[in-house]
């Protein structure tokens, strides 16, 4: 039987159960909306401070949500014991700043000495902007999408062996819909938060939009749209390219960990 | 020349010179009002990852600002070099679980391999408070405080070798003004953000409000008041007691590393 998108569960734990079990290997656009969704990265323990240090000094792209112990696979507090090694439908294993593979499960990379660090993701305000009535479009449905993911010059903070450019998630807004999308994603700082650019995309290193670096393929801002740009959880996989640490196992963009927790319970208060 | 608190500077740089020289070495409190306060922790690298880790587990009392590369005391980020080891009025300096020295600088304890943080305290939010009419008594006029700290029965969450109960800073508030005071200070999640509770102590594990375990003294809530809790940069103090680490300094109680940055401007957006 072939899953369609729509037939997806609603329900994240069984959204990750078939994820695990492999029966969906696909970006997770669209599936379980309203649920908080999450960025991965894995590095070991001699790599973890850095880290952990590179998310404090650039909380835009990598805002923390839970850490796990060295070498416990267990998510715990985003989800009701979720195993992350299995429960994504793509991961990305960088080794030396190359990228060396795209499985579907990290079964055999996994090591006693690795740290696992879950942070905030766009994916996780998509439905308060749509509740708020701005409607982006995903082109999951054939359509071409007002929704890419880019590169930018936009330098990030080094920590210790880390640096890196700045990658952001673009969303074509409505001219005068461009100050409640802000007001909307400020209250969410956990899941990158306001906007870090409006407007010009050539201002921070994006020579054409229509061709984004990841996403579902070549982007359309409609007439009357102003692109707005949020820092973006696949920043550390950047980050591994330019820095070229021994190992770090991510997410596939935008083949993202979906939690159990509610999104609006990460509004902040 | 016997310097009085309405006679400081108002200029942080000018009250860290001060501070720097041993001209002042009481509290900060009302000390140069609409500057970023900060919590100061320094620990030895081998326990750095331990103490972000707690910190990110904690983002309430704990919320970081700027940490500094191993071994360097200087501040850039809150301040245009700042020196750490002398540019508090007092520090506490925290052996296997004891205090054993309250120090005006920290000099003769610095060593290659320390490692400082600076994290969000209540007194970047006072004059938002202040200017939006929630007035504090902080009893540095002689008068009874409607303010002072104390230890709660609310545990953190642990991170490797550190836990410990979470301190909470407490403001008597005009009880038409809880609101407004929770709304003003959710603009400053680095700097604890919204309080944690509100009402009733002995819930939190405090059985005697007019006394505080830190603060100017005996407290009064005038009988419009009620009492509203925020979480309080101290807890790493009392995580230090009950985790024993082998050393970690801190600043003193309410005696303030303060910042170049106006307070508005760690307002969120």
């Amino acid at each position: 039987m072939v899953l369609t998108r729509e037939a997806m569960p609603t329900t994240p734990s069984e959204a990750r159960k078939l994820f695990r079990e492999g029966s969906w290997t696909q970006d997770t656009l669209g599936i379980c909306n309203g649920y908080t969704n999450a960025n991965l990265v894995i590095v070991p323990r001699d790599l973890a401070y850095d880290f952990l240090l590179f998310c404090q000094r650039n909380p835009k792209p990598c805002p923390v949500l839970e850490v796990l112990d060295e070498g416990d696979p267990t998510v715990r507090v985003l989800a009701d014991e979720a195993d992350i090694r299995t429960d994504l439908p793509r991961y990305r294993v960088f080794v030396r700043g190359e990228l060396v593979d795209e499985p579907t499960d990290i079964g055999e990379y996994w090591r006693s000495d690795l740290v696992t660090f879950l942070f905030g993701c766009s994916g996780t305000f998509a439905s308060a902007l749509d509740n708020a009535g701005i409607k982006v479009r995903l082109g999951i449905d054939g359509e071409k999408p007002g929704f890419g993911v880019y590169r930018t010059n936009i330098p990030t903070v080094p920590a210790g062996r880390l640096r890196g450019p700045m990658v952001v998630s673009m969303r074509g807004v409505r001219s005068d819909l461009v100050s409640r999308a802000v007001v909307v994603t400020s209250r969410f700082p956990n899941h990158h938060g306001s906007p870090v650019h409006v407007g010009d995309p050539a201002a921070i290193g994006i020579t054409d939009l229509s061709t984004p670096d990841w996403g579902a393929g070549p982007v359309e801002l409609l007439p009357d749209e102003a692109p707005v740009f949020w820092a973006c959880g696949v920043t550390p996989q950047e980050v591994a390219l330019e820095s070229k640490p021994d190992l770090m196992i991510t997410h596939s963009p935008i083949h993202m960990f979906i939690s159990d927790i509610p999104a609006e319970q990460q509004a902040s208060s």
